[in-house]
């Protein structure tokens, strides 16, 4: 197995030697790492962290000062989750001197997708940071080379990359176990569109620790005016008696609904959402939710990111921030829409 | 008086001798106008349209083919009509191969605001396009030099840029006027955070020319929760039946404040907001409001930008897109807060 000199630079030569690719496949890599075999990739990405290996460009747009920006990769940045954490991303990167440069992933998916991803990289950044509230990981993360420093925040866990969760599970539990101590039956859920959510899961397990049979989730768009409908539904049904929604604004949506099959919130049925929206406690009644803290978790992420960019600033071998999982925990907010009054 | 040779780039000493100001004030207005006297800032930028002049980093940049991004400037990103406007942009920005940058101006203003300019402008990003909502404007456009494509979005007019402004003024007098007609002796206003508010302007001179006397205007922060003691304290007030305020937000917040004083929306007293907020349809009741184009014009703004920049980049004269003076109407949108219901 070749090893380079001490002090010099590896090659891609060296890193494809070390990873047992030829050197075309490693180009390939760079490139696109979704277009060589999964194994090579592994083989690759480790082989990239034992060299230390970073590649031409990178090193080019640091010696030209022109990669001092970090790059957020996001869905659709009008949603609350989102604003929010941008916003903690923000502020941290302006503290630190760093602007930030968002890339809209089209929702669209495939080549649309690709196309952000590929622009921002073209563009190389300090740093990526995914906001991935709409699990769009695995089809993003696979295009992005281990070379390049990477925080994600939300989704499903990658061991192999530095990670923020909101613990959007254990919140859903909590919330779920909560409204089911105040005497209801059971407890319906209303959920965000997203092809694995963990707040569903939390839900359905606290009901399944409690022995409540689970009834059908009923799903909706972020669309609040599809949850009024979905509110009018449940409100006609006599045996709904508390209502657990996936975010605060298809809470709100709900409770319209509810009002408009002449339900009263909290005499007749509760509710209770999720994220703890800005007007959440403006809403009329109040709304219990789960605070999420959106804005710590950017801001968390700017700091993982900043010590992976100072290790290829510095040249030093990989620190522990390009593989560090954390997890912020969310609080159930209390307030009149489930009953509880509070002096 | 003299003159740059057919076709060839005019210099900065072309240009200095044009507007009949020093080489090395021609540096300082090209580093930031703002140092240089407004007399000469004048002469400069006419000097700068006359010779059609543009310095050297923007053609370095371009050459380099590093500045292919739209820069947006904005205050607080979390705003909605912000989160909107921006949608727009980067919506359009996509659409025609550019990405976008936002620096976020910071509202503390001074050197913290410059700071961001400052960092925008050392990247020569292709364009700028300035979010206005917070009249942040006097204290910014002056520090971006007449050489950098650039389009305002709202704020006070400025003649020698290209401008959109969403017609507030007019709004909010329409909807005053809407207001009296459902036959209430005054409407109360409930402002937002800004020093020159077009929406009280509108307000003030629709109940002006109705000769009826204008109650003071109660100003706010941008804090929905702040909103929620002042619908009380005009919920105790007999003589309120009408109120209009300045955001939808502000809107439900005054009305979860009314209904802590028992009041019943319209029953007792009718509320109109201003924006039509995603949750203002589902508001319990659905809000009366303006419909405001934030998204349209984003996209409008992209527009003109790209058409400065083309002149840019093919090296013409600086043609109408650069001085462009747009204009987009909201729209009353009748909803059951202020008790017309519809079928």
């Amino acid at each position: 197995m070749p090893r380079t000199k001490r002090g010099s630079a590896p090659s891609i030569r060296d890193v494809a030697a070390v990873a047992n690719v030829s050197v075309p496949t490693m180009s390939r890599y760079l490139k696109d790492p979704s277009r060589v075999s999964e194994k090579k990739r592994v083989a690759i990405a480790a082989a990239i962290e034992k060299l230390n290996y970073r590649p031409n460009p990178i090193a080019r747009a640091l010696a030209l000062d022109m990669s001092e920006s970090i790059a957020v990769m996001s869905a659709d940045t009008r949603l609350y989750g989102r604003t929010q954490t941008f916003y903690g991303i923000e502020r941290k990167a302006q503290e630190i001197g760093y602007p930030t440069t968002i890339y809209v992933l089209d929702s669209r998916g495939g080549d649309w997708m690709l196309g952000s991803v590929r622009s921002c990289l073209d563009r190389s950044p300090a740093g990526v940071i995914l906001i991935d509230y709409d699990r769009l990981t695995d089809s993003v993360v696979s295009h992005i080379p281990a070379t390049m420093p990477m925080v994600i925040i939300g989704g499903p866990r990658h061991e192999d990359r530095a990670q923020i969760q909101l613990c959007e599970y254990d919140s859903a539990y909590t919330m779920t176990k909560h409204l089911l101590a105040l005497d209801h039956a059971t407890v319906h859920y209303v959920s965000v569109p997203s092809d694995v959510d963990a707040r569903e899961d939390g839900w359905r397990m606290a009901l399944s620790d409690a022995h409540v049979p689970a009834p059908a989730p009923i799903a909706t768009s972020w669309d609040a005016e599809e949850a009024v409908a979905i509110g009018r539904q449940l409100g006609e049904d006599e045996s709904v008696t508390a209502i657990f929604a996936g975010n605060d604004e298809i809470a709100m949506g709900v409770m319209r609904g509810l009002a408009l099959a002449g339900k009263r919130v909290p005499d007749d049925v509760i509710v209770a959402g999720f994220d703890d929206h800005t007007l959440s406690r403006v809403w009329n009644p109040p709304l219990t939710t789960i605070r999420q803290h959106f804005d710590r978790a950017g801001e968390h992420a700017v700091s993982m990111l900043k010590q992976q960019i100072d290790d290829v600033v510095n040249n030093r071998p990989r620190g522990e921030a390009w593989t560090m999982f954390d997890q912020i925990a969310g609080e159930l907010v209390e307030r009149e829409s489930t009953g509880t009054v509070f002096l």
